[in-house]
């Protein structure tokens, strides 16, 4: 080894050792008679001292020609600090250098290697082995590494198998897209990558395999989002003879753990939520409940507290649904604009915000006085059980459209509010998912998960009948408003699968295709069965309060689905693209 | 659950428990009065016990109409048995069956689900959720799981950090043949799925992470033979200031572990060979050390026991080197010719084969008497160290080839006299590779490991002169005489980087565009780091004393690379195809 110590490790319980340590050069500080060097390492940063009549002469003009980054071995003694550093854990100590060798030198980096970096993010990218380095990237990728180790622990002790699944596999054209693999030795045959090993998994349920998990890469050739990367990672169960209840539990169980274990925080047990209440009072099937403002309905099927006042937009909604703003009755005019710009955006799509100042003196003040007297405002501010000092912010329109803008709004007023802490967390299920839900633009049923999700069996009478009223055996987890999981009972039944595949639109010769491999295997006797997946990559960000999965991987692709590092993908040879059968399209040579 | 314990939990203790089992049905035995059924679950088999008289006659109806592989739900109360069974754990239980539920019926299965199955590889690999139900697959992949477990907890106590690689990389026409994946958000450009996780782990240690593995898939299109699959995993390991001493140190350490954890066995330190003497003792790079029979060489350029006796063959041969066979002079004449005809096959290709029976009447009978008396015949004895009742096996031609062919000879003789015993091990280190090989059909140097191995530091100076003669810091395992892992310490200095590429034939140009990212990232500070990387498959394989690695894999390719099961690879919707930017060639589609 070309250290006996890393430099995270030396105290003062090594006081006078000689030691030798390797390492970046962090910084050099040469105060002419003294030069003091931070040699960095993963492990940590300890510091170097020369001095001027003690260390060789040879020693000191080496380290004044040192840069940044360089890659030295020092040999000395450990010393105790004059002036000590309570910031760093080797801050008592310091080394005096008797020996010091130059392992490799180093240009001059493109951007600072520190946590606020100087480097934008397409730079930090082409260089990412230098962005690596930085501490919070690093113990980023630490605290992916703790936390994957920590699932298989947990797993493992519930006696789950780690089995690793094929990824040259089948293309299925339903659901996202997938990457395809041409195949040489099948010349006009393609694999393709796989968005996730779901049907693996059921076939390791009918083997009999019983409990099985994997950390797995999975593949969507999908135009990308920021958070969004072609490849990216699940953990992904499955266990036999068990009911929605035992998953539930297994799994929040799993999370329980790596809360404990990864953050040191007890998670109490997690309310569940059905998927009608969600969209009813949050307007998502992934509520952040971090904080509370609920949705309260002025005007629905059943209440209507907003028509026959003369405002017509009001009158026309189907539903008129508002927020309380605790304490936000002081928002001034251009807040308030700020938040009807915001819910305009095209992304976002209402037509128009409304506000009641319920103001601290007890008066209204709102956008629609036109329309509404203080009394009316006062029955729409004890629905909404607003107290004086409160805002009311109110959207009007067709039920499901609402929802969703008003889910924007909600989340976009609890962070101005600073109601989405990051280091606070909030955990549920969502379950009852609807089975099926009617596309307009295909104008047929998908499955709102997937289609080996079951039924409720209370409500398989409904297939015929009333689809869209079927409930699934199907569960979203979902932390701090980001769906961190989701999964279901699946169906083990030959029949049954066939119909949800018809309802589906699946011609008997397209299910036979994609998916006979495993209606053939239900006919060997397939166990009731369940499971879920976890987004992992996610799940990291989300335990560390960060929006963003990409910091979380450690050579992640750009939008454009591009390693800019290695400048991947890229042209190859064109002999290599006629062994695969195939030739590039003419205007694509 | 639908199960409050396993089929393979229940003991005398359990008594009078009122239990629910789920499982498969192994075996039903009707008795009339008593029928008896095996229950069976990945956990153990169970036997479940109802009786004419006591239980309900419905249930004892239902029984009959259970076929192998049906899945059942049984509860009932827990006995003695009467007569006990000490070949399975359960076997002093029964359970007296109160309810019955059929959870899922079974066709037939297409082969027997046992140990031994009357399913031939074929029926079995399209069949493979069926024949993943045997105990012998399953217990595979447990073992699978748990070396991978193990593996983790060790590297994890060593403070290395799993670190996930990215599976769309760039194609490296370098080594073996990638597979290819159109992008169809970067038209005409390609991704390569990794060979192996290598440039990668180098960048992580140039960003600092010090300690790295993964278990990791990795892909290789090259035609297949039965131990090679297209996709195989590897266990990646990478570490930053080491020499090759620590790298051996640590993973000796982590095959030590993992012997005694999975096998019980302790394991002595390995024994440490250099390539020169593995190729002139062994006349291989992987010798199965089981068993001694080394390689004795009669006539080589310092010593000559074989010319001037008449025999033009061995006179005109560069080499003769032979293994004595102990206790073998018993060889009939046919076990002779058929070890004859064995060196003489194609793969093989020696001209013929020379024995030496050494009787246990100290008389000499060979295949050369016409021109070796018998005192040559003692002379060739002794150097070999044979005793009466041993038989001596020589061969003869050129140095390389001939080294080959007796490696081949001496495992067949090894394995005819029983000295490869599957559950002994034996295990050690392949050191001081050559940095180099003469590739004879391409004309030019191949990096005998990769292109980032590194010389010796004191063989730098022959690079220019002499590039045969320059070792490198790489090394293999070898376990059993199967190659279980190899690696090396690194290039960490650019310069000589460059230098390598330009000796192995890269135009400057050539090296920038496949290594350019690299060598820019070895501009700024590499740590010295060396790593390796083990098969993990065929590392499960050699553990478990099995030659193939395709029962150690869950869903494998045949050798056309395809999967029988889901019928992959397939062909695709042409607009599929079209969508990347490409066409099939006219006669593939």
């Amino acid at each position: 080894m070309l250290r006996t110590h890393t430099c995270g490790e030396l105290r003062l319980d090594h006081l006078n050792e000689k030691v030798t340590l390797s390492g970046w050069v962090q910084t050099v500080r040469d105060k002419g008679k003294i030069i003091w060097i931070d040699l960095r390492d993963r492990y940590g940063i300890t510091q170097l001292v020369m001095e001027e009549g003690k260390t060789p002469t040879t020693l000191i003009d080496l380290a004044r020609t040192l840069g940044r980054e360089f890659v030295i071995q020092a040999v000395g003694t450990v010393n105790e600090r004059a002036a000590k550093n309570d910031k760093i854990p080797t801050g008592n100590i310091e080394v005096s250098v008797t020996n010091l060798q130059v392992l490799n030198k180093a240009a001059l980096p493109p951007f600072k290697i520190e946590d606020e970096t100087d480097g934008g993010d397409d730079l930090r990218m082409k260089f990412r082995y230098l962005d690596l380095r930085r501490n919070l990237i690093r113990q980023n990728l630490i605290l992916r590494h703790r936390l994957a180790k920590a699932t298989r622990d947990y797993l493992d002790q519930l006696a789950f198998i780690e089995v690793e699944t094929p990824v040259l596999i089948k293309s299925t054209p339903e659901g996202a897209r997938d990457f395809l693999v041409p195949s040489r030795m099948n010349l006009g045959q393609f694999y393709a990558l796989p968005q996730s090993p779901q049907t693996f998994k059921q076939l390791l349920m009918v083997a009999g395999f019983d409990r099985y998990y994997q950390i797995v890469k999975c593949f969507r050739d999908e135009d990308l989002r920021a958070d969004r990367q072609p490849e990216f990672t699940q953990i992904d169960c499955e266990m036999s003879f068990v009911e929605q209840e035992d998953v539930l539990q297994t799994f929040e169980g799993l999370v329980k753990y790596l809360f404990k274990e990864i953050k040191g925080i007890e998670v109490a047990d997690f309310p569940r939520m059905h998927y009608a209440e969600a969209m009813k009072y949050y307007g998502s099937d992934k509520p952040d409940t971090r904080f509370d403002m609920k949705f309260v309905e002025l005007k629905n099927t059943e209440r209507d507290l907003t028509s026959a006042k003369g405002f017509k937009v009001l009158d026309e909604a189907e539903l008129v649904v508002g927020i309380c703003a605790k304490g936000a009755a002081s928002y001034s005019r251009k807040q308030l604009d700020t938040l009807t710009d915001f819910v305009k955006r095209p992304q976002i799509g209402a037509k128009g915000l409304i506000y009641v100042k319920y103001n601290t003196d007890s008066t209204f003040k709102s956008s629609v006085d036109k329309f509404y007297a203080p009394e009316d405002l006062k029955q729409w501010a004890d629905a909404m059980d607003a107290q004086p000092g409160d805002l009311l912010l109110i959207l009007s329109g067709k039920t499901q459209q609402v929802r969703k803008q008003l889910n924007e709004l909600r989340l976009e007023v609890g962070s101005q509010l600073g109601l989405r802490d990051k280091q606070q967390f909030s955990c549920l299920w969502v379950v009852d998912f609807p089975l099926l839900e009617f596309d307009e633009e295909t104008q047929r049923w998908h499955a709102m998960h997937h289609p080996f999700t079951s039924p409720k069996p209370e409500d398989i009478g409904l297939l015929a009948s009333e689809p869209a009223k079927v409930k699934a055996n199907a569960y979203d987890m979902v932390i701090n408003g980001v769906e961190i999981g989701g999964g279901s009972i699946r169906i083990a039944d030959e029949t049954l699968q066939a119909r949800l595949f018809e309802l589906l639109g699946f011609s008997q010769e397209e299910a036979e295709a994609q998916f006979g491999f495993l209606m053939n295997a239900f006919k060997y006797g397939a166990p009731p069965h369940g499971g879920i997946a976890f987004g992992f990559d996610r799940l990291c960000a989300v335990l560390s309060g960060v929006d963003s999965i990409r910091d979380f991987i450690a050579f992640p692709k750009n939008n454009s689905g591009r390693d800019v590092m290695i400048e991947s993908p890229a042209t190859i040879d064109p002999s290599q693209i006629q062994e695969l059968g195939i030739k590039l399209l003419p205007n694509k040579e």
